[in-house]
């Protein structure tokens, strides 16, 4: 999508060097827009560990694009198996990060000469962007179809979306999942304005998505996370889209912290509540998602503390509690399928959501 | 309640001069306990408008004390008058403002001797400030019977409320409403623990509650706006209680925005959500709250910029979102009598909530 009016992915080959990577440096995000030039399997690495991409579906893309690294790097395939061992270890819990990086690895396997080893890798790597940014597209695609309807009942007035957290295109390579409908929507011409979500206690909405939304023009306002309920009661949402950590294939819904909260609210005001995900998202495992996910604790200084740009232009931390105060910082909730109006997914939308209607859409996952 | 030790009011007449007053200037907390001596009834309208005090109980009371200053300072009844309309005009939404004033003009109006005024003045400013504090005290010992409940049907282990805003003693005159339970049951012995909520966009929970929580000694965990839902559905929360910037006589509830998400989850989980308030926060005359009850909206800055302590220990303001991204702050939202177990007032507990259990809790108001 659009910074300051050029497209851009959030990772891409390097135009002057084969040997470099470059992505979208987003530590810096909203108040200053760094391109990072990464020239190494451990810059990858580095780069996956301290956050300077987060998202399942970049974070795949960026292992993709390491492992091609790697295999410049590596004299033989033991080595290469170790610098991808290396790049998994940095963020243990992301799923797609290991999917990537086994990806890579097995198709590598078979190629004897390292050049072409490189080559193939260099394939690879592209391929695996390009299949997460034409899945987001193709999820706008189905989620567009709803913003369409909406808009048929209510000409000449924009349809209002709600949205939590950052699941936009910088999360993944392009569109995003969430974004993905909103952004087919303005590129149709359709009037679409977004509320975001502040999203504390890490503000991806009000730093991330506002900032992309803000980018690529489309209309958006920032709220509270307190705020939704109360424009939900006074018909101020037309329906609300959030992205997903982990779907089960039951239908219950991991996503950032707060999400149920405005399910609920959703669902108490008869407004539309849809989670976009790529299929990759769902767990074909679990049953009880509320019982069963594991929810990550975080440190409690992403709750005390706040970071921002002071008048002087500088960037400095805060302390917005009584010191003395204890805080606790749980990262995602579960909402159950009964408040999900439908998924938006790059094979369609399943509505309602149940563990049939998702096994009819993806049949080659019935046991 | 107590600040490091000592019992404290947020309002008292100095001991060491007749011509002053004593409030906590509350814009400096959580980081730094000040206490600013008003002299004249010109510097208690500047602590009113410019929030050194705010909450509805001790703004009455204030206006209260302002009164007495306005008695030492005018020459006669009319001048008081004056006075008394200056502070009138300070907030001109607070109801307890102009109560508190309009009070001590109609018992001041029948005392002809200018010194007796000033006295009459200065008892009646007390028994302001002390029935403020009675009230809430009471409204601690009702729902402590609802909190002592809770505790025998959990042996050994703490009873957790979750709260939102402040409703604390330090927007009363002492113990506050939403708090004056809890004090209540900490005093008695019984261990609680507080979820507090942060209270985003101005951070009340993580500025007022937290610091007051923490002087007087009781366990308290800092918690994003976002977390309430998911603490519910894990068994985490054993009640909730919040305070009221305006509940009807049918039962709606205006409070600090967010409030209403809180209610939803507590419904969704079977947490009993409680509602603390002096009568006076009562309207007699709407019906509807979601319809009827306007909704103030603050300036954008509050959801844009936040400020704290730097580590070298000065205030900063830091901007948070993108600086061209437009923010909107709706201060409070509405929860419907469905969603509240009972409210908490002077006169005792009024459950279930509805224009016929309040009217039957204050006979002298049905029409």
């Amino acid at each position: 999508m659009k910074v300051d009016g050029i497209p851009y992915r959030t990772i891409w080959p390097a135009a002057d060097d084969p040997g470099v990577v470059e992505i979208i440096d987003q530590r810096h995000l909203p108040h200053r827009f760094v391109i990072e030039r990464l020239a190494s399997a451990d810059a990858v690495a580095t780069a996956i560990r301290d956050m300077h991409v987060r998202g399942a579906g970049l974070i795949g893309a960026t292992a993709g694009w390491g492992m091609y690294l790697a295999a410049r790097e590596a004299a033989d395939l033991p080595a290469l198996r170790a610098l991808g061992d290396r790049l998994k270890a940095t963020r243990p819990t992301a799923v797609n990060l290991a999917w990537a990086v086994d990806r890579q690895l097995a198709a590598l396997a078979t190629v004897a000469d390292p050049q072409e080893r490189i080559e193939a890798a260099r394939r690879l790597a592209m391929t695996i962007a390009d299949e997460d940014a034409e899945c987001c597209r193709r999820i706008g695609q189905h989620g567009l179809g709803i913003i369409r309807e909406i808009a048929a009942r209510k000409p000449g007035q924009p349809v209002n979306i709600l949205t939590h957290c950052n699941a936009g295109w910088l999360a993944f390579v392009d569109h995003g999942s969430a974004t993905g409908p909103i952004y087919a929507a303005f590129e149709a011409g359709l009037p679409v304005h977004v509320w975001v979500d502040e999203t504390r206690p890490r503000n991806q909405g009000a730093r991330l998505t506002a900032w992309e939304l803000g980018q690529h023009g489309v209309p958006h306002t920032i709220i509270a996370d307190n705020t939704g309920g109360h424009l939900m009661q006074h018909g101020l949402v037309d329906m609300a889209i959030v992205g997903a950590d982990r779907v089960t294939y039951t239908g219950f819904v991991a996503n950032k912290i707060g999400t149920y909260l405005k399910a609920l609210a959703a669902a108490d005001n008869g407004v539309p509540f849809y989670v976009a995900l790529p299929s990759s998202t769902f767990d074909w495992v679990m049953r009880d998602g509320v019982r069963e996910i594991p929810i990550e604790q975080r440190g409690n200084e992403e709750v005390k503390y706040m970071d921002g740009v002071t008048a002087g232009g500088a960037i400095a931390e805060v302390l917005v509690t009584p010191p003395g105060s204890p805080a606790a910082n749980y990262a995602f909730d579960v909402t159950p399928p009964r408040l999900v109006t439908g998924l938006i997914t790059e094979r369609g939308v399943i509505a309602p959501v149940g563990e049939d209607t998702i096994l009819a859409a993806f049949p080659e996952k019935r046991a």
